[in-house]
């Protein structure tokens, strides 16, 4: 039996105390019921029982952040929390990202015994790289398939979201491609809708793509959004790759993780991670899973792209928050599983300096709707504006400066720099 | 093109006027982006944008719930509450549940113009029902495998949780056959694992189920746990179905919806739902989603039983609130789509009347682990207490009073009674 351990890291709120919380967690997620049952002997307890490995208390609060806590006998009114670390025996589970989520999450944020939970870390032994190959292109495979080094890779989204007709997105893919972009994205919005199906899509922005690098030289990324149910998922992967497509995008929440690892099985193509629906589980900082973690499971199951909003976005998100999700991206997992963070939402060039400040790294994607399509000179000096954001923060020139001798930076800041 | 839209009505908390907030919502979950874009022209908008339904207005606070709301110039310092009701054409995402998802929920959650948002109720058209045929036996298949009428399935889990041994397993089976279950269940935790390999235990479980089969005359259904990765899940129902059992588990947010409604394809048994990590979703009052919107999606997928928690369980949620999530299970939808609530955690027959008395229907099972195998006379005498008290709850009989003629009863009333 291997000694492999899974360690979940937990930020905890409980009127009890934080070592009785870090039991009942421990308890509940592997042997536990609510009254003793034969059976539950030591020796079981010892070789299948999760183990408290570290307890780090952290500030007291008043009032519960979460509802349902019972209190203890003579409380003292306070909600103690701190960061509760707490292993597994992988041979409970073994290395099943399925398996794993109920083992770790399972019914946890449902305690009584806890007014707040939040999943902030995961540590997973070999076994699963082994399990599950991770991103079969992530930065280095995106770099080659689109020529693209040493700079982000700038890239829009379909505008609007949703209802463009065949001719209307054709129009845009050449505008797009003539301004020389590197990737294009479907929204998340649109997929294989009934408006469009996605096979009359994949055909007419594919004979696009194609018509508009005969041209250009240089051959658009298009990410088309082919989530779906498992089954149809296929079928879409296998329409875009037919049709000599390079990339594919899913919603990884809308898939979920299993879906997401069984794409990753047969995809010949990019994997672009979209993670709508994932302030859901994140936006109460005292219940859910933290990105940083997430982004593990995502990685494992195979996203060579990985959105994680940007600074300034239209979002709730801190910056703070924002980078530490493109840190964790950037970190390597076992000996590699290196995914593209993909920085999106309200971004224009005057975003790079700041990005390229917290992250240090050109290996993101940097992605504008309005922030590249609208600006005042056309879509190419969107992009223009974009690359030229960023070689001002590689070389460390202040943005307005370097506007004076570029005038696409200059007047993207004339339009989007005074919001 | 089809006039059918898609309803999704959501508790909202915002700074600005709930009306500001519901266009808002309306605008990113359809046409928009953060600053205009050529192309979306009134016409696209009519056609493919979403529409406010309805807009009640509830109560204001002084705080907001959720951080990083932005606030309007002049703000007054108040949050508004209220109910919103936002429709999308079907033909936006047609009916896939996954591009559903990305609709409905997608980026709302993460928007600074709300403080709160809670998805409540979903209403959806007839297109859904075409494509996910919804549960293959649900209520009325479930009583004809296991010959159950006329009241609840009393069942219990394996326990301890994790861990038993493949003997220590059989001899639960032949102790709980013996005793005249009606059902049992593999514990969330335990899948395909290490140290016990799903082809092993149920070889050894359906060993055993049959043996105690011949001895009793009636055969338990039993869940087995087939939660794992998508093409795992596959053969792990093969396993199950080759041995002759009768019931798949699978934890819904472990496998996805997606996962889940691709199981539904194959599936030859009934399909056990395991909502672990729903408090993930659910447990912050200002945000997420409602289990009585959800369960219409697990049902679409083909979930026959679904874990609803169970009255005074040991977890947060209110009894009212377990008392809503049943009613919803058992509302029809279409023509159907019945599947069986599960009553679990902390269950007892000391539970029957309430739970009874609130829902007033005997199709749902009742699960009890220590509640039926740590009875002090037996697990015999504690499925007897169990169907008991069912027994009093029907009848309208107080528990007490029939415990004096039942003494199943009166020693679990003497033992659990007391808490």
């Amino acid at each position: 039996m291997s000694e492999d351990r899974v360690v979940a890291v937990y930020r905890v709120e409980t009127p009890y105390s934080l070592e009785r919380a870090a039991e009942v967690i421990a308890g509940e997620q592997s042997t536990g019921t609510f009254t003793a049952v034969p059976g539950e002997t030591d020796a079981l307890k010892e070789r299948f029982g999760a183990r408290i490995e570290k307890i780090i208390e952290l500030e007291s609060v008043s009032a519960p952040t979460l509802p349902g806590a019972k209190t203890p006998a003579g409380h003292d009114g306070k909600y103690r929390r701190g960061l509760v670390a707490v292993s597994f025996p992988l041979h409970n589970f073994g290395p099943s990202i399925p398996n794993l989520m109920s083992a770790i999450a399972g019914n946890l944020f449902e305690l009584q015994e806890l007014s707040g939970l939040r999943l902030v870390d995961l540590e997973l032994p070999e076994a699963f790289a082994a399990r599950y190959p991770g991103p079969k292109f992530g930065i280095d495979g995106t770099r080659r398939l689109t020529g693209v080094y040493d700079r982000p890779i700038i890239g829009t989204i379909v505008k609007p979201s949703i209802g463009l007709d065949l001719k209307d997105l054709q129009r845009m893919i050449l505008n797009v491609s003539a301004a020389g972009l590197d990737f294009i994205k479907d929204d998340e919005l649109n997929a294989n809708a009934p408006y469009a199906p996605l096979e009359a899509r994949v055909k007419a922005v594919m004979e696009t793509v194609d018509k508009a690098a005969d041209v250009t030289g240089k051959r658009i990324m298009y990410a088309f959004n082919i989530t779906g149910d498992i089954e149809e998922m296929e079928r879409n992967h296998e329409l875009v790759v037919k049709a000599g497509g390079n990339c594919v995008m899913v919603s990884i929440m809308s898939v979920g993780l299993a879906g997401l690892a069984h794409l990753n099985r047969y995809s010949e193509v990019p994997i672009h991670g979209h993670r709508n629906q994932w302030g859901m589980m994140t936006r109460s900082p005292g219940l859910g899973f933290e990105f940083s973690a997430y982004q593990k499971l995502c990685r494992l199951a195979g996203a060579d792209h990985l959105h994680v909003n940007g600074l300034n976005s239209k979002f709730y998100e801190s910056n703070e928050s924002v980078v530490r999700s493109v840190q964790a991206c950037l970190k390597p997992m076992y000996d590699g599983y290196a995914t593209m963070p993909v920085v999106s939402s309200g971004q224009w060039a005057g975003m790079a300096p700041a990005t390229y400040e917290a992250t240090a790294t050109v290996d993101v994607m940097h992605l504008a709707g309005g922030g590249i399509l609208a600006h005042p000179d056309g879509a190419g000096a969107g992009f223009k504006s974009m690359q030229q954001g960023w070689e001002a923060a590689v070389q460390g020139i202040e943005l307005d400066a370097y506007a004076e001798q570029h005038p696409a930076l200059r007047r993207a800041i004339e339009k989007y720099g005074k919001g």
